[in-house]
């Protein structure tokens, strides 16, 4: 069987570090770049992280591109005080991975995504885990090309559940709603892990805890995982939420979503994600959004994944 | 087969008075009782009105009780401005159906909805169309009576589109969210009918034009429907949208509703409903929210049954 291709966008991120370890591990799925947004923190930094986990699973082949700064319309990046909380100062838990010995393309990410997709055409799966910046700017740039790609998977939003950014936003659409209502309004379809099932994929500590014992890599993503779990939501024994490793996941078995429920999505100024009147009674949804997910097979094909991995490193 | 036992509490308002009209004319189900609520118009309004109903159907022996006449905690009853636009300054579209000969019970509709719920059990379907004023005090009066009976259907909220009271709100819970919020943290088990499917029912002047020629109570009920349907929305051929009908239709028959979502709701002070992000991993739910709706099959047995009843009338 061939192999999926994917790039994935982050903001890397604990979480999404957590999700580059599961693609690199998954051997269905070759992995063609990585590119880069601000988010859980600054892009430069973001791109460092990509890096450093791609070095830690000796993948310095993969190329890392750099994005969006900041979001549409806002002058620069602020980073939220939250996120050091949950992510740590350095993003990855502040585990100390060193200087990455590779640096990011001179090549944009929006160019990378873009010609990637008019290459691989319906062979390319785009995961968009951060902020919707680089989806957004690739539509402003080359729609047609965005349409060509064989699916288009997207962390982020809030539909039948409470926010984490507020009561309304989850945090990827609160951090640049302009850029999300952007893409939700295309003519893209677009699948989307919301908080709704991202928050019934909770790992604890204790799921993971063989990762340190395996070798450096194990001992090295246990760390940074260990950081965000402790943090996400209070403690080992609540865990914290996979939200961009299963919204990877789903980019390349989308039945591991037991709900999808067809909608036309629109991102409003507070950061919510919500259907359209107008768009109600549209025969064509453009927008699948994951309602429920089957989170024990989920959380075990992870775990396994990644662990027959770090034991090979 | 025996009939489904069945109350409507209702601010009479045209389509609760077509909600109504379909109740008397499934020969599936009994009407014991409607009782009523301010909302679209105050509860004395409603109260006449749902006897004007009644009473044009020949069914005056259908008792009425009143309810609420203002939302928890406040202090009087204020009609919105866009009641009158949508439902007529005497809340059945402005047409005149006199004064009815019977009046409201001196029974409460909190102790008559206890009282039958003790009475019938599992064999009575409850229907709130309205704000949940009523449901929230039958709860706090008696909360065991009201887990006695068969299953509670609520015509309220919004959860994966906007509002019709503001972007969050739909307007039976932004009328009293106090009250909403009161119920859906109760123990009891609901059946909840939001705008998003309400909302794929819209009905057009030209569905029913056959009613005004079939008698003086299909004129009444036909101009009643004329003035909704050409005003809610803005036209006839946009329509109108069948909120109430479709709850009452769904408490017979849930298979008319095609994707049950299960969850655990509450209300905010804005009005919006929303899952609790505390609940998200609770195994039981109380709620199942309804997403779709096989739209054209409710459209045609509601015309066929209503269309029948008016003729032999």
């Amino acid at each position: 069987m061939d192999k999926i291709k994917m790039i994935i966008d982050c903001d890397t991120g604990v979480d999404d570090a957590l999700a580059i370890a599961y693609i690199l591990s998954d051997p269905g799925i070759e992995l063609i770049g990585i590119t880069s947004v601000f988010g859980n923190i600054d892009v430069d930094s973001a791109a460092r992280n990509s890096l450093s986990i791609l070095e830690l699973f000796h993948r310095e082949d993969v190329k890392v591109y750099k994005g969006a700064e900041h979001a549409y319309g806002k002058g620069s990046y602020v980073r939220s005080n939250k996120s050091p909380l949950i992510h740590g100062y350095n993003g990855i838990g502040d585990v100390d991975l060193g200087t990455p010995k590779n640096k990011p393309e001179e090549k944009s990410a929006v160019d990378f995504i873009i010609e990637s997709a008019r290459k691989y055409k319906d062979e390319l799966r785009l995961v968009f885990v951060g902020p919707l910046t680089n989806l957004a700017d690739c539509i402003r740039k080359d729609e047609e090309a965005m349409k060509l790609a064989g699916e288009i998977t997207i962390m982020g939003g809030a539909l039948t559940v409470t926010g984490n950014r507020s009561i309304y936003a989850e945090a990827n659409i609160g951090s640049d709603p302009l850029s999300a209502k952007e893409a939700f309004g295309s003519s893209l379809h677009l699948s989307i892990i919301p908080l709704d099932v991202t928050w019934k994929t909770l790992f604890r500590v204790k799921d993971i805890d063989h990762w340190k014992r395996i070798n450096q890599a194990g001992k090295a993503l246990y760390g940074i995982a260990h950081f965000y779990y402790v943090h996400e939501l209070g403690g080992e024994e609540t865990g914290g939420a996979m939200h961009d490793p299963l919204a990877a996941f789903a980019a390349k078995d989308p039945s591991i979503i037991t709900n999808w429920f067809s909608c036309n999505l629109t991102a409003e100024e507070s950061g919510r994600t919500i259907g359209t009147f107008g768009e109600l009674n549209l025969k064509e949804k453009r927008h699948r959004v994951a309602l429920d997910v089957d989170a024990k097979r989920f959380t075990d094909e992870y775990i396994k994944l990644v662990t027959q991995k770090l034991e090979r490193l």
